[in-house]
């Protein structure tokens, strides 16, 4: 199989964990005979460096002609001070919705080999964090309106969150098919007793539903939400959700994982080409370093391969491979424990290449 | 001391952890030689039975005509088919908002008797949980306009967040005046990296920083604050943030102690008249079971009788009293553990009285 990937490496560690990827990907493309065409392309930070925009247009091009795009991080204290609508985030927000990418999907699973790091009492990770959240990406309040004015001499600023029907069915759609390749729960996360689109999203969901008659689903308020996850995670199979809500719930999700720095995440539209990012951040304090902990773009990586490219076998052994190098007891500084060993971020990704 | 208070029992558990809460009030008022007079309202579901309203002229005068008000708990499915502008959850939002009840200060506080009840793990929670969530209560999108219409032969949903420099303000001056009561440490939460009235919040906290140089001040997301209030919540002393995203922290943050039917809240404007009420819900599984637990509404009269009533002695008696009586292993049945003495709201309430 030929491929052509766009590449973002990013700012902060993005290069480093992304060069591990990438290690990975040619590991798996000579051992199944697959050739994978790579083109490197800015965003964020590096892009406002050299081109003096977070997005250049050749960006967006060169993403919009890959059959898919594997990104790094984006961002650091650096480009703070770059007024709102030009710094690095709008890169990434801008790339999402050029490529049409709705459906944003955040694995919560815990890895047993890392159970202790969960920051939740033993009885509750005993048992089991495994799911799912579903997070619309390119609606509500990150893509209405926002403005700041002068009013009465003070100012006012304004942001405004609108969702239309077809945008949150084709996202709720995605939840529900989600849902039957799992467990067959879904959970409605929104604020429905105090908003207009959340009482929306429930009107649709009521609607979806009758397609999907295999499907358990329930509503919950964020607020409600954001309690459940930390009190039994257990609880939840996917979680669908809008936005802003989906920001919020699925760093609380990764965060009681304990492994952050494990947790990929697959951006999907309309057809097979996506974004595949680990969810943690730049993570400037340790950038250039060899201290990052790759696996979670390696873990993109491997989503990539099989929802973009149908290679389910190729992904299945890059997941294979990421956990033998756990029971092997290899960790990176943010997932070390006593008796394991401390690898830097290149001896982490040479080590899952070689149990490939 | 004579004091007029409006007390609003509201809906499912709301009158009997109410009526726990005056005999605690009628024991201090003995005890110290106070007289409080009690004005008994409707509010939520029970108004919308009486009056076809959730909030009738009635109540909003009486909160007004008060030197304070207790609140239950409002809500439950019976009402749930309501239109939106009609829920028992407009009751409580045009309640805050005709009195300007623009602070709402929800402690994140473990007992020490119920550690083993939070779902964090023994070493974070030994690290201690005392914070305190200073939460923007009547702006933002709770009160922008919301609306929903069909554009294009679809529904389109709207809801609108605004907020200008005063209403910041003041909440920012509230957070500040309390970490230096404190241990002087604010956290302004935010998401600065995509909405406009985040980037106004920062500006006018660097602004109103200048005024409070004994604070340190520190900034963070919102994504980010929900995954640090679960890995290490010691680091929080105040955390100041807006309407909604104060919603869902303050329940991410009042469920990590474990003992969410303890937590009390206060809600106040511009003068001392406030609103008091405990953070849980209205729990209609178990209304009318002698199940519930009535600490959070008791402590919240104790919290009224400090900030709104200048009585301190009184305040503490009160919290000494809920100690004692959980050392003495009283617990009701959702903080029960083994070892401890099962016991129903009226027993526990009649237990705290019988402290003072
Ligand atoms: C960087 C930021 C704009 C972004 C978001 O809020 O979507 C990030 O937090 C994420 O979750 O991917
Ligand atoms: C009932 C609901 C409208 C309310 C809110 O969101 O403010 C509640 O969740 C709360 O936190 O007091």
């Amino acid at each position: 199989m030929r491929k052509r990937i766009a590449v973002m490496k990013g700012d902060g560690i993005g290069p480093e964990i992304v060069n591990e990827a990438l290690k990975v990907l040619e590991t798996v493309a000579s051992k199944y005979g697959h050739h994978f065409a790579y083109n490197f392309v800015d965003i964020g930070g590096v892009a406002i460096d050299n081109y003096g925009t977070p997005l250049p247009q050749a960006t967006i091009d060169a993403c919009l002609e890959a059959d898919s795009v594997l990104l790094g991080a984006v961002g650091g204290p650096k480009w703070d001070g770059v007024p709102g609508d030009k710094r690095p985030e709008k890169g990434l927000l801008g790339i999402r919705s050029a490529m049409g990418l709705f459906a944003n999907m955040r694995p919560a699973k815990l890895f047993p080999q890392l159970a202790g790091a969960s920051p939740l009492r033993g009885d509750i990770v005993a048992r089991g964090i495994d799911f799912m959240v579903a997070r619309e990406l390119i609606g509500g309040v990150y893509f209405g309106e926002h403005k700041t004015e002068t009013v009465n001499g003070e100012r006012v600023a304004t942001d405004v969150m609108p969702y239309a029907e077809h945008e949150i069915e084709r996202i709720l759609r995605v939840g529900f098919e989600t849902a039957m390749k799992r467990r067959n729960k879904l959970t409605v996360v929104d604020k429905a007793n105090v908003l207009d689109t959340s009482r929306l999203w429930r009107a649709v969901a009521a609607r979806v539903a009758g397609d999907y008659p295999q499907v358990e689903v329930n509503y919950m308020y964020v607020d409600n939400a954001s309690m459940q996850i930390v009190k039994d995670p257990s609880q939840f199979d996917v979680i669908v959700t809008e936005n802003m809500f989906g920001d919020i719930l699925s760093d609380e999700a990764s965060m009681i994982t304990g492994s952050i720095g494990m947790i990929p995440s697959s951006s999907l539209g309309e057809g097979t080409r996506g974004l595949y990012e680990p969810i943690h951040g730049s993570a400037p304090d340790i950038a250039g370093q060899d201290k990052a902990n790759p696996i979670g773009t390696i873990l993109s990586a491997a989503m990539m391969l099989k929802y973009s490219f149908g290679l389910a076998e190729e992904s299945d052994a890059i997941e294979a491979a990421v956990n033998r190098v756990l029971e092997k007891g290899l960790r990176t500084g943010d997932m070390m424990s006593e008796g394991c060993t401390p690898v830097g971020c290149r001896a982490m990704g040479d080590a899952i290449c070689a149990e490939i």
